[in-house]
């Protein structure tokens, strides 16, 4: 990490704005410049002091950067790589923070210069609370992350991204775009349609009875619904089939429900609960949670 | 409750036996009778103390009792009422702890003899643990307790158990049999079925990748299958329109990611945070929940 001078943050939200404060923390020399779209937001973040500068110039904000990271919603990230093109510096590393990966590597190859190298992340971190007010310097601390790569990745540019990540705080992953976008439908998206799901087909009348089971269970249909439906969109294929095979679950056990097959539902049941356990015991051993 | 000497619990599991140690702190003088078939789950019992006596007979742990309350898997109600019919005494109050109500008021009303009284009772308290070593006498602190009543229940019976699970520190909520499984169906029954489904739909392989959020989501299929097959199978009805309208929900935003529909999703994710935060609101409101 020894040549960094400047890294960029694109998007002074929650991620982009802890990034640039961890960055402060675990390289003071590097200088960190914020670009925020919004004017409120350039003036909480300067009041806050997150980065060392904060500028409304995309190509300015870029201009002299070493690494450029993404952390606005996914869908702008094509037209971000088509306006900062020109003003990007050779050998340039760019990346990003979103939660789908296919979609902004076909962006990057379409819109970035040669002697530009993209690295798809996604950092595993966030809270229910959005805003740069939210802002923290160990928000990466502890969390996983994963990096993607292609046959075409500059090995020393994801050699840059791994130091970087990890100096944050991150546990590494590596893996194709395709096989994070895949994984990530099933562990995470496809759970949030199901919060939602849950909610939208329970009355407000009768949601007034949710205990502490249903709070759970729904907890995650509580984030941004406009961060979410870019999600879903960018990653449209794997969120259908895992709809798919999701409801296919449900009627196994309404079928056997309705017929009044004991043995079938307690099956189901208990396939789910020893799948679990094991879970948890691997996550265990990990030591990525506490008994 | 000044009449009561003996109250009988059948069934010695963490529900039943948590009961007889709350009797035991609110009301010193009554007797308490815990009734269970298993030899090992006896001698547990009476090592932990738990009820002032612990027997392996049911018509004899029932006989003398002015409360016998049922705290065993639902499909063995009404071989229980049947059995005990004839060692009930006159005047007699019998409940449960079932998560259903519309079943055991039918096997109540068809093997339970005249004279006794049953009110059936849905105190919402437990774990994730199981068993008589778990017992707390605290347990139902602070927990809503649902009161089932019919056109032809006992006005007094029901007085009577208002005040038992007031005492053992229940906040009270009456409704009909029919009300409680249709509520219960939506807020406890189709969401344990869908953090099943979410499982059993995801390798296990993938689910290594597993962040906070599916944990959170997935929390309760780790309850025991046999006692939920038979809550499922007890409210089949209600569980599998449930599961109708689970599946609708999930293929209108199967339906509208496939066709690129953005503000249709954003529409659905929006809703569903929006009335999820209005029930945080209501829940801090009413101090269920602290913030």
């Amino acid at each position: 990490m020894k040549d960094l001078r400047q890294i960029t943050v694109v998007g002074m939200g929650l991620l982009g704005s802890s990034i640039t404060l961890g960055i402060s923390r675990c390289f003071g020399a590097v200088k960190t410049v914020g670009y925020a779209h919004r004017a409120v937001t350039r003036r909480r973040a300067r009041e806050l002091c997150v980065a060392s500068e904060i500028s409304g110039d995309l190509r300015g904000s870029v201009t002299g950067a070493e690494m450029v990271i993404l952390a606005t919603p996914i869908f702008v990230f094509e037209r971000m790589f088509a306006e900062m093109r020109d003003a990007l510096g050779e050998g340039c590393i760019v990346t990003d923070v979103g939660s789908t990966k296919v979609q902004p590597y076909r962006w990057a190859s379409r819109r970035l210069p040669k002697g530009v190298d993209y690295v798809g992340s996604h950092p595993i971190a966030g809270s229910e609370q959005r805003g740069v007010e939210y802002a923290r310097d160990d928000l990466f601390e502890g969390a996983l992350c994963v990096l993607t790569a292609t046959k075409k990745t500059n090995h020393s540019a994801l050699g840059i991204m791994r130091d970087f990540w990890t100096a944050l705080g991150c546990r590494l992953l590596l893996m194709s775009p395709q096989q994070h976008d895949r994984v990530f439908a099933n562990v995470s998206h496809v759970p949030h349609v199901a919060a939602a799901a849950l909610i939208n087909c329970t009355k407000a009348s009768e949601l007034s009875y949710a205990g502490k089971g249903f709070m759970d269970t729904s907890r995650i249909a509580s984030g941004p619904a406009n961060i979410w439906s870019d999600v879903l969109l960018a990653n449209a294929g794997n969120v259908t089939r895992g709809i798919d095979r999701m409801v296919a679950e449900l009627l196994k056990v309404k079928r056997a429900v309705g017929s009044g097959k004991r043995k079938e539902i307690e099956r189901l049941l208990e396939a789910a609960r020893k799948k679990r356990a094991a879970l948890i015991r691997q996550k265990l051993k990990k030591k990525e949670i506490i008994s």
